[in-house]
């Protein structure tokens, strides 16, 4: 049931006459293959080469395509690459200078002897922080590596890629500058301590990719001890994207919050608080299945109610599912009209296009319900108005803002849209002033 | 005695006349400022505007220039600006995506879902490290904050101006990706402890602005638990710096380091590292100096000879001072024909104004001996061949190649010759490759 993707790149070259790409794309699609990017890498007098490339479900679908390809008259694949790989060659960020340094009068003011008037500012007054130094934009990356995307507990060399990609999408988004701090312990007060030791390096701190249950501990820890906003992406940042999918989804239906019922499978970081996140907003009826007791006591207590697999896919409007667990939900048990966001990542629950085909209104899974709409306005917002924290409020005023920006038949925006970044922020900063958090946070160690 | 230096930027307009600038310039030189860059902001038909930033020595010294300029005709200034100020505003470093997010395939690659298969393959094949994450250009730089520069235990957070200007010059000397951290603690074993457990985020440790004694401990303990380079900066880098300054003084004496009496005054981190490498290199006789005797004791077991500061002064035909204490040394002190190397920042032992003024043949003090011409080539090309040291061969091959690189009649080159990184780089790898020291680095946790 793996719905995985492979990405290929494929140097083509065909015979520069009319058509020669429509083929190319036709053969592609007839083998299942998707095609994404191409570039024109030569347009010459007989031949034109360009790279395509395309994303299949594995390897073996992959190579396919390029044996088509290889017997379609006029064709030629010159070259098969792995642009993943490419894309992470050498890594995917990199700390730069602001400022040239090409004379020694630079070099005196950011260094020595220049720089120790600021060390002697900041040392009287620690509120200048924000001002002469970076921390108004860094932020920490901390993970254990013990749960990483649905791949379960790699170590923390493993989930560096991934750190690194919420660290390039920081920059890309918000131009926040976000460093990944890989800690190298599994024992929830170990790494507590740690990160509350180097806190001080940061102005905000992301936690990422850390198992359930440490990862309620850890947070709440960690928002008493740090005066600076903390927040797990996985729990908020995932829950303030699907709260906009399902506040726009109830657009479709033409109904409020409080009128559905929302089923939310699987109870783990993700799925617990996209079910509080809702509860926060006003749903009205929320049924909650996971199979750990613990995980829907803790739901539960707040407002949700118990339910099997199949009583929440019989009885809800709007399915949830962030388990972990590739195709979990049958086709057959999709109910007609109902709505799905099958979040888990990499390998979703079921796959829209299943799920279209099994009678739902609309599907999702996470590439389109993606914390990176959540994650970059929100701790700018958090970091722009210096607010000690990243509260429930600012979440759902996130939420909203984003929901507000999907275009028409979509229930969520693109991340690539920077304008939805800005909102974003924008909406956070306000609700932390209205909330009295603008100002708040403390700089001193 | 305090020596320190003021950076004022000047916004003067003067008549569009000729001689205009020689009469500004004449003006602040009689009153003891010293012209760094000139930016044109206007070059009208009646007059000009230009921004003149000036060193002097206190602030008194800079409203003196203001007022006189002021009363000179044909002169205006428009604006006081505090440049230093300026170059810090947000901080010296941002962190970077290496790649444009603008497609959704971009985003596809290197977040989810295709980050995942990376994930998978460094989970299966840890040496992948270096080539598929940033770690083969990242530097953590980590301080306590309890010695920081010649101002002593400011803190870590009134210590991050310093490390974010070490950051911002290994991204200008040497495309590397350094990051500061600060650790929250006094403590030496809480101090390594923290660094061991965070320590698989960087691909080497920069140790920076750590008290002595603590910092040889720290030191010899981290590079006995991690297996990639670790170097404490104000031994090592400024050791390496100084060793090729007192080269090339030998040079200049016409004779061997062997042959020469070489002092050293002050034997906290920078001092030892000096004599040591020095005795390394095959210095003859080195007198060494200090009010602590422990500290005496540790560089004597190892080749050098203690004596008192007056006798230091007498008997050495080269005099290294890092004391941490501005004025120390008195021009009644210097020997005719001494060379002079006052190292302590912001405020070195003598001027070497004062001590060319003495008699002194050469005179240099930190802002020439700088660890910025060492530290950024020694990561650099421990990294590039994946070492997992820098070792004390390392550091003679980078001393020796700073040395080659001095134009005639000066010591030491300037950093801001990227030429100079990229040899050090060069010397420092093939050493490692010479000494079996290449592809020693581990990249799992």
């Amino acid at each position: 049931m793996r719905k995985q993707i492979v990405y290929t790149t494929l140097r083509i070259q065909t015979r520069h006459e009319a058509g020669q790409l429509a083929t190319v794309a036709a053969t592609i699609a007839r083998h299942g293959g998707v095609i994404g990017d191409i570039f024109t890498v030569r347009l010459g007098e007989r031949d034109t080469i360009r790279d395509v490339t395309i994303e299949t479900a594995d390897e073996a679908v992959a190579a396919e395509v390029v044996a088509a390809l290889g017997e379609t008259p006029g064709v030629r694949v010159v070259d098969v690459r792995d642009p993943v790989l490419e894309a992470h060659r050498g890594g995917k960020i990199r700390m730069v200078s602001t400022q040239e340094i090409k004379t020694e009068q630079t070099l005196g003011m950011i260094y020595t002897p220049g720089v120790a008037r600021i060390v002697r500012a900041l040392a009287e007054r620690p509120a200048l922080a924000p001002e002469v130094t970076w921390l108004s934009h860094a932020v920490g990356i901390f993970t254990n590596g013990t749960r990483v995307l649905g791949l379960g507990n790699v170590g923390t060399l493993a989930s560096l890629p991934v750190m690194e990609g919420k660290a390039a999408l920081y920059d890309a988004f918000a131009g926040l500058s976000a460093v990944p701090i890989l800690v190298d312990t599994t024992d929830p007060q170990e790494f507590i301590d740690t990160v509350v030791r180097i806190s001080g390096s940061f102005g905000a701190i992301h936690l990422e990719d850390i198992r359930g249950p440490d990862c309620f501990f850890i947070e709440d820890e960690l928002k008493r001890r740090i005066k600076r906003p903390v927040m797990h992406d996985d729990q908020h940042g995932t829950a303030t994207a699907a709260l906009a999918g399902i506040l726009q989804a109830c657009v479709h239906k033409k109904q409020r919050l409080a009128d559905v019922t929302l089923g939310q499978i699987g109870l783990g970081a993700a799925g617990s608080a996209i079910a509080l996140l809702a509860l926060a907003h006003g749903a009205g009826r929320v049924l909650v299945s996971d199979l750990d007791p613990a995980s829907v006591a803790r739901v539960t207590a707040r407002g949700a109610q118990a339910a099997s697999l199949e009583e929440v896919m019989k009885n809800s409007d709007i399915v949830v599912a962030a388990t972990g667990r590739p195709g979990l939900i049958r086709p057959d048990m999709i109910r007609p009209g109902q709505i799905i966001f099958s979040l888990s990542n990499p390998d979703a629950e079921i796959s829209p296009r299943e799920a279209l085909e099994a009678g739902a209104a609309l599907a999702y899974d996470g590439r389109s319900i993606n914390n990176a709409l959540a994650y970059p306005g929100l701790f700018k917002g958090a970091l722009s108005v210096q607010s000690r924290e990243i509260s429930q409020n600012m979440m759902l005023a996130a939420a909203e803002t984003i929901a507000s920006l999907a275009a028409p038949g979509e229930v969520v925006p693109s991340p690539l849209d920077l304008q939805v970044h800005v909102a974003v922020a924008k909406a956070v900063a306000e609700c932390a002033i209205r909330d009295g958090l603008a100002g708040t946070a403390v700089w001193h160690a």
